[in-house]
Parts: C-alpha cells; structure tokens; sequence
C-alpha cells in the first residue's frame, strides 16, 4: 500500500480534469472488475451542477527581488484549488487578502479550494508570509477551466448473493497523505484481497471519485441500484496512521454498518473515539440524506478535523501515514468483512437443548466447571431461534461473532443448527 | 405582573363565593376573549359534587381579657377555609383542638381548609398560641354556605390552526403569593403578549378556577373538546420566586408536553429539579387521570410543597414573590409558546444535501473549519425526512430549538426545504 | 424442611433407578395432588435418548495393605455417578487416572459423573490422594445398568384460573444438600402452604425430576399445555443457605418471571446478586430454548458453581443449609406466589380523579403534608387505566406490589375501581 501511495503522491489532483483521470487510471491497474463512468460539465447530478474542468499548468509568485516563491512545482497546496489564470503586478498590500496561511501553524501551508466560485489565491505558511517585504509581486497562475467531466471509478466484486457491501473513497485532494490516499490505497488492498477469496457471500463495490459531488454523481446513476442492494456502506478516509481510532456513525446511528462497525472496532480494538452524525464531514451526508437513506459509516485512525496535520502540507506519508498504520487498517477492514460473510441467522435443528453429549460434542465427564470449554457452544444454541442474527447473539454474549465460527461450523455438520 | 398581584392581594378568596367572583372579574378585565363558566352548587361535575358557596363576614376570637385576636381583617387565613359560623365561648382548653399552628415555624399562620366536611376552626402563629392565658375565649364566626354556583374563567386566543395549548392556573387561595397568584398573573401577562402577536400557529385557552374541583367542572363541560384539541397542557403555578428551577411531568411523562418543557428549560436555564408524576399535588392529577389523559405538566421555579413559606402567611409578595422571578417565569413560558409556535416537520425538497454554495448558503472558500458557521444549516438538512419535528432534530443536535429558527427560514425562502 | 432434608440425606440418590424413585416416594408422601410419570429406556424425549437405569450395591477400593477407602457406604459421592461394574487389581499408577479429586479444596471428595459414556472411576479428597501409597489396589464396584425408566413426579394445586404458575426443581443428585435437597425441600413447604390457602387465582404445578433429562422427559410429555398454560416458572435450586441473594434471568430476561422476581427480590431483600443468562446451568436451559421457550427463572441463595462447597462433599446441611437459611427462601416464595396472585390490572371506575372526601377515604382537613399518608391510594388511583398491571403501577411509583393491596381492597369496596 505504501508503494502505491508514493507513486499517487506527486499527481496533480483536483475535483475533475486531468491529475483526478491519471488517478483513477492508476487506481483501476490495481484491481480486476475496474470501470469509469462519468458527468458532464453543466449536468446536474441530484442537486449539484458539475462545474468546468481544471487544468492548472504553473503557477507562483515572484517577490520585488525576483525570487519565484509559492511555485506549485514545489507544492500542488501553494495554490487555491480552481483559482482563475492570472499575470499581474501587485503591491505587497494588495497582495494580502489573496494569501492564505495557519497563524497557529507557522510551517504548515494550508489546502484551500474555491470549486463552485471563480476567484485565485495563493497559499504558504505563515513563517514565509511574515518574511515578506514591501515592494511589487508577480502572480501568475497559468489555468484554464473548460467544460469537461466529472469522471469516478468503480470496482464490482460479485458475490454469491446481490446483497452489496459499498467502500466508497474519494481521489480528489493534492499532496495529502492521510485524509486523501490512505482512502484509496487501503480500498485498493481490500479489493485484491476480496478478489482472492474462494467463495463472497456479499457482492462488494468500491466507489472513488471527488468527494461529495462525486457521490452526487455516483447516486444520480445508480441510486435506485444502491437503495435497493446496498445492505452496509462504509467510507475509506483516514485510515493511514496509528494514533487512536475512531468512529463515525450513520445518521441513523442504529443501521447494521453501525452496530457491526462498533461490533468489530469494541472486540478488535477495543478503545475507539465515537464520534457523532454531527461530526461528519464527508460522503456520509449525501449518501445518508434523506430519500436517499443509504446508511454509511466510516472507521478511522485520526478523524479529518480533528488532527494537527489535517488539510495541510504537514500531512505526509511518513510524518502522519506508515505503513503499519496502512496494514493495521486493511486488517481491521478484512476483520470487519469476514464479520459480514459470517453473519447469519442460526436455527437450532432440535427442540430444546440438544443432547451433544451422544455426539461428542460435550465433555463425557461432568464435574464442576466441565462445561466451560462448550461455554460458546452452548449459548449458540440456545439463541438459535432463526429470528437472531449472529450478531446479536454475539453481542448478547459479550463475545466476538468470529468466536463463534468453529461452534457455528461444528453444529451445523452435527445436524443440530442450520445457518 | 407585580401590581396586579398587588391589587389581587386583599381579596378574600375561597373555593367558590364573592371573593373567587371578583378575583375572576379583576382577572378578566385584563384580558380580550375572557368568558365566565359555572357549575350549580349540588351538581356533579366528573366524580365531585359541587359544595355551596361560603360567604365570610367576620371571624375573630376575643382573648379572656377583651383583645381581638385571630381576626380575619388582618390575615384571611386566621380561619379555616368554609368554617361554619358560630359564636360562642369556650375555655382555652376546649378551644385548643380548633387551633391549628405550626411548631417548626413558630412565625407562620398555616393555611387550613375543610371544603368537604363541615366544621370550624382558627389558624395562628405558634408564638401567638403559646401566649394565650388559660380563661374564657369568645370565638366568632360570621359565615353562611348557601346554594349558589361554582366560577370559572377561560381565555381563549384563536390561532391558524384548531391545535390548542392550554394553560390552567387556580385562584381559590386567599393570602398566598407563589403558591396562587403568581400563576393567575403570569397567565394574564401570556395571554397578552400572545393577543398582540402578528400570528399564532396554535390556538391558546387559559382556564382560571378553583383547585381540583375547577378543573372537574371545566372538564364535565368541554372534556370532548379539550380531549381531542389540546396538544400541549401546562399548570402555572409557583412561578414568582427566583430559587431553583423545577419541572414535574405529566402522568406518561413522555408526552409532547413533557418533551417541549424539558427542552426548553435544558436550553434556556439548564439546571433545574425535575420531580416525578408521584410529586404531583395539584390540578395535573384530574386532567392527566386515566379516562381523560390530557397530559399536563408543570414549569416552576419552588414547587409547592418543597419551600418552607409553601402554604403558611410567609408566602407573601417581596419575601416569595418578586417583580423578577415573575418576569424570568414569563420570558421562559415566553420561550416555551415560541418553541411550540416554531416546531414543525421539516422535509427537504431535494434529493441528496443540496449544494448551498450556488445559493450563496455556504462559505465559498474551503478551508479547515470553513464549514463551522453554517453547522445548524447542515444540520437541519440533513435531518428534514419529512418525519422527524424540528424538537426532535434539536435534541439530536444538543441545541436549542430556536437555534434552527434563521437557517429554517433561509433554507425555506431558497426552496431547499419546506416547513 | 430441615427434618425432610435430613430424612432425605442417606438415599442414593442418582439419575435414575432405585435412590430417585426412593426420594419421589418421600416427597409425594408429604403432598397432596401428586403424580409420578416416566420415560422408558432408549425413548427419546426431546433430543435426548433416555439411558438405561443404575443400579450400585458397593463400591470401594482396597489399599495395598487391606484397608477398605473409597466406600460408598460412607459417601456416596465417592464412586462416578453411574460406573460401569468392576473388581480387578492394579498399581497406583494404573488407578491414578481413574481417581478425581480437588488440589485446591484438600479435604473436599468431588462430585463427578459420566451418564451418557459408559466408564467407571472414584472420587477422594486430595488429602486422602496424597496418602496413598505404591502398591497394588482391589478396586470393586458392583453395579447393574439395567433397561428400566427414568421417574419423575408433579404436584398441581389447580386454581380459579388455568393461567400455571410452574415450579421446577431436581433430585438426582446424592449426598449434597444446597445444591440438591434445598430445592425439593422447598417445594414440599411452597406446595403445602398453597393448599391451605383458601383460594388461588392461579394453578400451581411442582414438577421434580432429574436435571436437565427429567425437564426434556416432562415436556416431551406436557410440552403443549405447559406451553399454553404456563405464565410464570421458577427453578428452585440452592435455597438452603444464608449467603447473598441471587437472580438468575431467563433467555428473554424481560419475561412477567424476569419481573417479579426482580420485583420481589429489590423489594424484599435489597441487594441482590443479579447473574445474566449465560451463568447459567440447570433446566432453564431445557426450558427456555428456542421452540419451547417457557421463560424460566432462578431466585437463589449461593448460586450454584459460585459457592466453594459447590459439588462437592463439603455442601452438608449445617455447613452450608440451614433451617433459617430454607426459611428465608420459604418466606421470600410465599412473598413471590402472594404478589403473583395479587397482580391484576386495576380499571378506575370514574371520570377523573375520584372525590375520595366524600367517601371517607381523604382526610377531612386539608393542610402542608395531609394527602401524605394516602399517597399509595392516589398514586394507585392515578395509573389504574385499565392498561396496566399491578406489577408496573408498583414499579413506576418505586413501591413494592404488597404495598397497595389494602387500598386496593378499600377502593374496590368504595366502587372507584375494579381489579
């Protein structure tokens, strides 16, 4: 994962035009049952207007004594996403209301965008901007917007059933490593990974693309599908350090992304920050909005807007993602899809507990604390009524559903339960 | 508030006569849309047979040495509510089972009545009973009980809808400023502020009468109506003094009521006691009991019963009762009429969040934290299914109803959401 | 109940055979209304396949130097339950797997038993375990598994209503007083108190059998009327000692059993120790399994599995059951059957809050603190909605059930309501 996260790192990406395309194009090597799909300029996708397409070909400053600052060759964050072509000499005074800088972060230049009104911008950290003396500046900003695409890519792993599984990540940040392409490599890995298993119960989707109006897209298209097939939706971002984890829950807060999210996390991980609906900030708004009802949940490392390097040029793989923070997302993700394929509604085949003493399923000897080690066995059993998922016996139990799958397999073969 | 209560003082009150007529009459000549309604002494109003009319003219009892004591023209409450009449006299240690006082506070004259059970019977301090000189004592009373008719008043204040919110408030005690004439002066202050406003949502009835027995009356008349009408029931009472706030709930405790007046003091007082339906005392009991089920609850500041004034001489205005608990107590109810005026089933009228930015509704520059003051905004959106109250997305939210009051009104002006 | 237990104490007892059928003969000697059923050898009931009966003359094993150890004529406890016949000689080292005892508990003989798999094996305390010497052992056990019958015996006291109150508890286990004869020696009292009651709204039934294969044989047999009939079942097991209280739930937990129990117990003693459903170990297992599902609760002493004399020798009447420990658990049954028979669904007759004046149930003269000592008759009163039970009146106004019986009684010879 870290390797295809250094080979992403240095494209230009944007919300639509070219670095977004080289992007998925990369994205869409990786994995089999890759396709694109796309929105015109000037389309509306549910309630967005797909805007122009962007393509930045250079831009910076030159200071009074001719030294090119703020160049994009540098740092793709130097500028305001979408700003307007520009070649003009201003005062220094002039000049500052376009800067943009993190006072309390001296030495991190901020991600500034300006997608759905035309204006230009400059961004630097705020120890070069104090450095800046009086006198006449050069901006130039060399960018064109045409009508174009809003272009998105999917994955589509079949499975034994239609019920859906959605990953949804989105590509459309430049030079952030954690709340941008930790998103996207992990759904990568966790695509490979489904695609080599021998048998899916679920059939399971990935969707990348621009964040939210790439969802409104994706929606505009498949929104009857997704309604109809989609039974867990998760959203990929942030999941490339190894600080605390964390949570963030559907609207809904109860949906079955949310009670297996927190399942998973509370046994694999046990300690999790659990956020609110109303800490969202991402694709969950426009997948869970109302009439659209697609509950979506995201599991995280640090949540975006909640750490230091968040949306700055501090974000880097490195300082802020590690490649063990990658392989511990991508296990906790596998985790969560084997609780998914293993999820079921078990019916005991026999009225009243059964005898498993006469199929030697239960300690010949009795004696005081024999029936410990059947503990799981005996409470599977005695919660498979056929009307409780696996789940929620596991939740009764204060136990993890992965506990279960030995007894599960076990019982089954013993005639005594049905999955 | 504080001059009417100050005109209202005086009147000798009881459960039915001149004294409760004329308050009634005082009372209605505050008000536009005040309207008198009675029950005939004899009638049986719900399960309660109306009692006669008591008409006091004097009560004093002379001591052995010729002082007049216990004299009603200084303290109505020297005699016990519906005495019979006599004059007579007794030794001290016949009178002594007539007298009743309050040990733990020696200064009070307690408030004693016998509406239901003919006798008689003199209040006093228990400093002044443990003066009296063992002698003769001349006891007089100057009553009648004759057949006549039980009063109530109502207000009713039409509104868009047939919707009603009723608020009840007693005045059948003399002498007592929290615990009676705060809650008939602060209705009148809400009726009036309510008949100037440009619009009700709601219609509201303000119903005056005596305890209990007022609110069988008024239910054997209009129980049908006010059963099928009434959305919200309110009992004002002990709202003049400046302690603790207090909330005690309707007998489900989890109606439209209950929920409004939670919401309204957690929001806008924070701290407050909060007492259970087994606290109540008063006319909650008749219109919360089973087979009329209005649910009725009630905002105070000193519930009844819980301050050491609560029902004895000392619950006088200036010392309970001040012009600033009674202003606070309308600005809540104030607050408490806004919030059921504004609460509404939002529904977004577009499909998925809507894009604000294009209805300069969203800052246009995005950058860490750019989304932080329009926060409500979002929030509101995403919770308008068309299902769910404005006071239910406020307590999702952990906010004050009338926090969602500008962004509900912007976002419906920009077609994005109707109420 | 002591003398009984006692009386009880020497039998051998076992899952089946000659000791059980002894000990259903005892008990049924002091009841009226019982009945013996049964189950034949390799019938199957439910699940299970009922094994051959077990018949044990002697048991012992001689020492190298002719002492005679291990007899069961001593403890019964001493032999597996259910060995196989054998008298031959080995080594020490040859015994030793076939020995069992306890390294923690030294002075304690383990109680151990293989039922459904065919071997054979002794039982000593560590102590005794420690002494043994090299050499050459004569073990001997004689004893027949013979086809035959597993018993089981019932004792219903019908009611003015079918509506079955069950009581389960188990006599297969030998020499073991808490955690065995506690149990039947408590139905015996409940059953005998019940029939000198002069009436019973409900049925009663004491089902006493073996663990887990006697309950699977009584609902092979009674499954469809205990299924239909059954409102409440009650495990009694380890009632005889004074330690802590403890619940033990049924699958459900929130069954009308779970309830009261909880009910009677918060309300009766206090403090309890309250255990989930997967502490279980005993017939709720049989009888709250999916497709049966008669919600089956435990109120006990020590829970069985917890206490260290727990299967083991050392669980002696005296040592662990006591007269005032059997008692207790009497008296808190009788406290259970009385609230079940008490618990109905009160229906106030009237309109409104009744006017209890005039019924002499209110007193006279009203003053601070007068309606106090008719709280329970009000708050009664106020929840008697026809709706709801006795059981959830006394809940929400935090009073124990008994607590309303007198104003139950009063009102309902009043008129104002109807039970």
């Amino acid at each position: 994962m870290m390797a295809l996260l250094q080979r992403l790192w240095p494209v230009h990406r944007s919300l639509m035009g070219p670095g977004i395309r080289e992007t998925l194009r990369m994205l869409g090597d990786e994995m089999a049952g890759f396709s694109l799909g796309s929105a015109a300029t000037g389309q509306l996708v549910l309630d967005w207007i797909v805007p122009d397409e962007w393509r930045l070909d250079s831009a910076y400053i030159e200071t009074p004594d001719g030294r090119r600052i703020c160049d994009v060759a540098d740092n793709m964050l130097h500028v305001v996403g979408y700003s307007t072509a520009i070649d003009a000499e201003l005062t220094l005074e002039d000049l500052q209301p376009r800067l943009h800088s993190l006072p309390d972060q001296p030495d991190a230049i901020p991600y500034v965008t300006s997608y759905y009104e035309r204006t230009w911008g400059f961004c630097l950290s705020e120890r070069q901007r104090q450095m800046l003396e009086p006198g006449r500046y050069r901006v130039h900003i060399a960018a064109t917007h045409t009508a174009g695409r809003l272009d998105y890519g999917q994955c589509v792993l079949p499975g034994d059933t239609q019920e859906e599984i959605l990953f949804s990540t989105y590509c459309c940040h430049p030079a952030m490593a954690n709340n941008e392409l930790s998103g996207p490599v992990l759904a990568v890995a966790l695509a490979r990974w489904l695609s080599g298993l021998a048998r899916r119960r679920h059939t399971y989707r990935f969707v990348f693309g621009p964040e939210m109006i790439g969802a409104a897209a994706v929606l505009a298209e498949h929104r009857r599908h997704l309604q109809s097939h989609v039974v867990a939706a998760f959203n990929l971002t942030c999941v490339g350090d190894e600080r605390t984890w964390s949570f963030l829950p559907s609207r809904r807060g109860d949906s079955y992304a949310d009670r297996m999210a927190r399942h998973v996390l509370g046994h694999a991980v046990g300690r999790f920050d659990a956020y609110g609906w109303h800490d969202r900030g991402s694709d969950e708004s426009m997948y869970c909005a109302p009439g659209i009802d697609i509950p979506m949940v995201s599991i995280m490392r640090s949540k975006y807007g909640t750490y230091p390097e968040y949306h700055t040029s501090l974000d880097t793989p490195g300082r802020v993602v590690t490649a063990r923070g990658l392989a511990q997302s991508l296990a906790l993700h596998q985790t969560l899809v084997a609780s998914l394929e293993a999820d079921c509604m078990p019916q005991a085949l026999v009225l009243g507990e059964p005898q498993l003493g006469r199929r030697g399923l239960y300690p010949p000897l009795s004696r005081k604390g024999s029936s410990a080690p059947v503990r799981d066995r005996l409470d599977l059993i005695s919660h498979a009524d056929g009307r409780t998922r696996l789940l929620d016996i596991a939740e009764r139990c204060n136990r993890p559903i992965w506990a279960f799958l030995p007894d599960l397999e076990v019982l089954a073969a013993a005639g005594v339960l049905a999955t």
